[in-house]
C-alpha cells in the first residue's frame, strides 16, 4: 500500500501532518496528484472547531493537480492532464443540479462541497476527485498553477457575490472587507462593468490590493465611518449593490445601511449564532431590496470560465499568493494563516 | 369653496370624519370622484401611530372613481371615465421609475406611496390623483366597482409577491398568513402555475377562502406546527418559494425553516423593530437562498394587467368584500376592521 | 440471447416491426421494459427522410416503463420500478449541461437528444437509458401511463414554450397552430397566467381541445385571418407573446406581424430550408423584440416538475391520446398518425 | 421672433442648413441650447430618402447642450444647466414606459425615438426636448462636450447590445463590424467581462480602434473569412454571444454561424427588406438560440449610467470623434460622413 502525507483533523485544534494511504479511485472518480493547494478561511473555522468536520478528515478544497489515476466511466481526461477542480463538486445529475443548484448537490450526501468536508480533501499528495467527468477542468499549458490556484474557490465565490448581485454597468458598489474573497468580488464587480467601487477594510495592505484589483475608493475603517462616507460620497443616495465578504453582524449592516432603495445585498460571509435584520435599515417591508448569499459555484465549465479570466489578462491573481510552503511544513503555514501574521492573504502549498 | 367628507387622521387613535374643501387638481393631476375605497392594514398601522403620518391627513389608497376633473397636460383620458389608480402612484420619470424602481419613485418627495401618506387619500368623496398620466388606468364597462376594488393594493401586493418569489410551474410554494396580502400571494402563486400550495392561517373562514383562491393543503396553526407538517409534507426538501405575509418574527423564521436549499423567501409583511435571522436556518452563508421585499407594484399598467385578470374571470376576489359601509359611517368601519371582528377581509367603502 | 420487438427505420418510408435483442445496460445506464410509448410528429420526418437517422434505428423518445435492469453506478432507483424518461437525456456532466443547456449536451455524441436519433428508441419491447442518475424519473402510483404519456416531449416542449416566452401573469397571448405541441404550449400559457389566449388553427376538434386547455379565443383560418383577427381583437396593440408551433414560413411570419413591439416570439416549429424574417415586421432594428426557440427540456427533475402538474390535475393532457394500439400493430399507428387521420392527436402504444 | 439655424431635411438627398423660429418649450418640455451635436447613420437613411421622415423637419437626435429655458412643470434642473439627452426620449408615463419598453413609448405618437424623426432635431441651435423631466441628464463638470457626446445614441445602442446579449464573465464574443456602433459594443463586452472578444470589419483603422475599445482578436474580412477564423480560433464550439453592428443578410448570417448551440445572436444593425434565417444554421428549431434586437436605451437615467461609465474612466471613446465642423458647415460634414471618406467615425458640429 503506498502511503502519502496529508493534513488531518484531529479534532478543535489540531490540523496535522499524517500519513495515510494513497486512495484508489472509484467508477466515475479520478486521483489526482496534488500540484498546488492553499488554506481558506474555512479551514480555520474547522480547525477551531467552528465548523464540524469528523476526525480523521483530509483538509483542503482547492486544487491544482495532474490526473494520476481514472476509474470506470471517466472520460475525456487523461492521466498525466493538468486540472483544477471547484471546491463544490456537483455531480450534474441529481435534481437539485438539474434544476440549476448545484451547490446544493445531493449526488452522494447532501450539499455539493465535499472536499475537505464529507470526504478526504487536497492538503495531500493525493486526492480523489468525485464526479470527476463534471469536475475536471483541464488547465491551458500558459497558465502557471500559481495563477489558477484561486480559480476552485476564492475567485469563484467573489466573482460569484458580483454576479449574484446582478451588478450593471454603471453601477456603484460597496465591498466589505478585503480579505481573498472580498478582494475577488472587489475584482468580480469591476470586470462587470461597475463604474464606482467603494472597497472597505482596516489592513492597508488589503486596501492597496483593492485598489490594484479594481477600487476606486478606499475607506479604512479605523479612520472614517464607512456608512457616513459611503452615503455621503453618493449624495444620500447609497449603493446599488452591496457585497458582505467577512460575515459579521456589523458589516452585514452596513451593508443595508448603505444600499440604496431597490438595491441588492449580496452575501458571501459565513456568519454564526442569529443575524438581526435591522428592520429600519432593511425598510420594513417598503422596500423591494433583495439579500442573496452564494455558495462557490463549481463544476469544470465554472472553472473554464475562470480560467479564461485568467488567461486573457483581464484580472491577476497571483498577487494575493504572499506567501509558500511545502506539505511538509503546512502545520507553519496554518499557524501564520491562522494568525492573519505578515501580511498573509494566501499561502501557497506544494508537495 | 366646495366642501366635502373625508377620514382625516388626527392623531393616534383617530382618524375621524371631517369636511374638507374639495382639491383642484394642479398640473398633471386629476381630480377623482371616489365611487368605492376600503381600509388596509396599513390604516390601522398609522391609526395606532405605529407608521407616521402627518395629522390632518385624509387616510386611504385604494381607488375606484370617475374622473371629474383634469389638470393642465393630462391626456388619453375623458371626464366622467371610471378609473382605479394603484396605492403606489409612481411618476415615471424619476431615475427610480427610469430604472423600474417605481416604488422608490421619488417624483415628489421620496417614496412612491403618497396616497393617504404624504398627500390626501381616498377615503374621501373625492382624491386628487398625482401623475394621472401614469397612474389613471380606465376600467372596463363589465367590471363592477368592487371587481376591481382588490387591484390597487392587495391584488397587486399579493400577486407581487408571487412574481418576486419567481414561483415556475410545477413549484412547491407556503404562503404563511391568510389575511387579504395572504390570500391573493395565495391566488397569485396559484396563477403563476405552483402545482403544491400550502396555506398557514389561525382562522378557519380564511382557511377556506385560501382553498377558493387555490390552495391545495391548508394548515391550522392551532392545531398543527407548520414547519413541521411541510416538512413532512415535503419529504424533507422543503418548498422552493415561501411567502411572508403578516410581518412577525415567527411566520418570518418560519418561512426560512420551510425553505429549500437554494429557495426564495418572497417577504410581504410589514416588520417593526429588529428581525433576527436565525443563521442555522439562513444557512450560514452556505446557501445561495434570496429573501426578497417587494411594495405593492403601481402605475396604470400595473393596474391594466391586474384587470385582465379580473376581467378573465381567472379568480374572483370579491368575496374579500365581506361588509359594506357607507362614508358617512366609516368610523364603524374602522372600529370592525380594526378589531378583526365578523370574519371581516375587507370592508367596500361608497359615498 | 433474449429477443425483443421494435420499431425500426429501415430507410426512407419504411419504419417496421423487427425483432432485435434486448440490450443491455453499460455503466450508468439502465434497461427498462416500456409499457407505453407514442407517435411523434419528428418520427414521421424521420420516417419521410427529411430528419437523418441511421438506418437500423430503433424509432421513439417517449418513454413510460419500468426498471428492468440497471448498469453499473446507477443509484436511487430500484428495479421494478415505474419510471418516465425526457425525449432529452442529458449528461448533466459536460460543459453545456453544466451551464444549463442541457438540450446541448455533449455526454455522448453531440446534442441531447438521443432516444431514436442517435441511439435506439423506445417503440420497443425494451430501451437503454443512459445517464440514468440523471434521466429517470419515478412515477407516482396514483398516475397512470396515459396521464404522464406526454411529460416527456409533448408537455415539455409546449411548456418550454410557454417559459421561454416568459409569459407573465395578465399577457395576452397567441398560440399558432393546435397540433400536441401547440396544445401543450396553449395548455402551459394558461398555467402561466397568461390572460387572454388566442388559439389558432383549421380544424374543429383541434380549436375545441385548446379552449379545453384554457385558449380564450378560437381562430379557425379557413374562416377569418388570423392577423387580421388578432389586432382587431387587440386593438391594434398586437399580443405580448406569439408562439409557433408547426414550422411554416406562414406561421412564422403571422406571429411576427401580431407581435407587439417589444414582444417575444416563441419558436417551437420545426423549419425546413430558408426562413424569411420579413424586416417591416421584424421592425428594421426599431424594436426590442426577441426570438426565441426552445428545444424539449429533459432530464428527472424536468419530468417531476411536470408530473407534479398532473399530479395536481391543473391540467388534463389525457384526451389528447385519441387512438390505441399495440406495439405489434405500430405500422398501422404510423399509417393513420403520418397520414392525421380520423383526428387522431397522439397515440398509445402498449406492449 | 427669434431665427436660428437648422440643418433641415427637404426631400430625399436634401439635407440644407435653413434658418428657423427658435421654438417655445411647451409643458413638461425644455428649451436646450445645442452646444455640440453629431451625424449618425440613420440620418444618412433618412438623406437617401431609405427612412421615412417628413419633408421639412430639422434632423439630429444626438445632444449635447445646456437648458435654455423650461416649460410649466419641469422640475430638478436649472436654466443654464449642461445636460444632454438620449436619442430616444420616453414619456416614461405610458404603458409601454411604465412596462420597461420605453423604446416603444407611445407618449405622442408612437416610438419613443423623436428627435429628428417626428418632432424637430438637434443639428440646430436650439431644440426642445419633450418629457424634459425623464430626459435632460446632468452632465457632470469635469466631462467635456465630445466626452459625452456619443452616450446619446451610438453609446447606449452599442452598450445595449452587449447587454441584450446578456454577456457574462469569461464569455467569447463576436461583433461584426466596427463602425461606431459596433466599437461601442466591443467597448461594451469588455465593459460586462468578456475575456475573448472577435472584431470584425474590412477597415484597418477601424480594427485598430477596436483593439484599443478591448477587442482581442481583429479579423479582417478581406483577408480571412470571418466564418471560418472564429470557428477555428474556438476550436468548432462558437461564440456565447454574436453582435450583428451593420443590418446586412451576410454580416447577420454569419453571427447565426459563428454561435454556440444555446448562444444569442445580439442584432443592432438596420436590415431593409427580407432577411433570410438560414434554417440550416438556426438549428431548425432544434436549438435553443435567442435572437434579440435592441433600440437605444433613452431617458436621463440610462445617460446617467453611461456618464458614470465615461466619468471613471473605464472607456474613451472621445477617440471616436475624427473631425470637427461648425454647424454653418453642417453640409460638408453630411458629404463627408456619408461618403464615409477620411477615416471619419464621428464628426462633432458645434455652434
Amino acid at each position: 500500500m503506498r502511503m502519502m502525507k496529508a493534513a488531518v483533523f484531529r479534532g478543535p485544534g489540531r490540523i496535522v501532518l499524517d500519513e495515510k494511504p494513497v486512495p484508489t479511485p472509484g467508477p466515475g472518480e479520478a486521483l489526482v496528484k496534488v500540484t498546488t493547494t492553499t488554506i481558506c478561511g474555512t479551514d480555520i473555522h474547522i480547525l477551531k472547531g467552528e465548523y464540524r468536520v469528523d476526525p480523521g478528515r483530509t483538509i483542503g478544497h482547492e486544487l491544482v493537480g495532474t490526473v494520476a489515476e481514472l476509474g470506470p466511466g471517466v472520460n475525456g481526461i487523461q492521466v498525466g492532464q493538468r486540472v483544477i477542480a471547484g471546491a463544490i463538486t456537483p455531480c450534474g445529475q441529481c435534481n437539485f443540479c438539474l434544476d440549476g443548484h448545484q451547490a446544493q448537490c445531493t449526488g452522494h450526501a447532501t450539499g455539493g462541497w465535499r472536499f475537505g468536508n464529507t470526504i478526504d480533501g487536497c492538503q495531500a499528495e493525493y486526492v480523489v476527485v468525485p464526479f470527476a467527468n463534471a469536475n475536471l477542468a483541464p488547465v491551458p499549458d500558459e497558465l502557471s498553477d500559481e495563477e489558477v490556484l484561486m480559480c476552485p474557490d476564492i475567485m469563484s465565490t467573489g466573482f460569484g457575490g458580483a454576479e449574484s448581485g446582478r451588478i450593471r454597468i454603471g453601477d456603484t458598489v460597496a465591498v466589505f472587507a478585503q480579505g481573498p474573497i472580498g478582494l475577488c468580488a472587489t475584482a468580480g464587480a469591476r470586470l462587470r462593468g461597475a463604474t464606482r467601487i467603494f472597497a472597505v477594510d482596516g489592513i492597508d495592505t488589503r486596501l492597496d490590493m483593492a485598489r490594484r484589483l479594481g477600487a476606486d475608493h478606499l475607506i479604512d475603517f479605523h479612520r472614517a465611518d464607512p456608512v457616513a462616507e459611503i452615503m455621503r460620497e453618493t449624495g444620500g443616495r447609497g449603493v446599488d449593490v452591496a457585497i458582505e465578504a467577512l460575515g459579521t453582524q456589523q458589516t452585514f449592516e452596513s451593508c443595508l445601511r448603505v444600499l440604496k432603495p431597490g438595491g441588492i445585498l449580496s452575501s458571501l460571509g459565513v456568519y454564526s449564532g442569529k443575524l438581526a435584520l435591522p428592520m429600519d435599515a432593511f425598510a420594513a417591508g417598503l422596500a423591494d431590496q433583495k439579500i442573496v448569499t452564494t455558495l462557490c459555484p463549481g463544476g469544470k465549465e465554472r472553472m473554464r470560465r475562470l480560467m479564461n479570466v485568467i488567461g486573457a489578462r483581464r484580472v491577476d491573481l497571483k498577487p494575493l499568493v504572499t506567501h509558500r510552503f511545502r506539505l511538509s511544513d503546512i502545520e507553519q503555514a496554518y499557524e501564520l494563516f491562522g494568525a492573519q501574521r505578515d501580511g498573509v492573504l494566501k499561502v501557497a502549498i506544494t508537495p
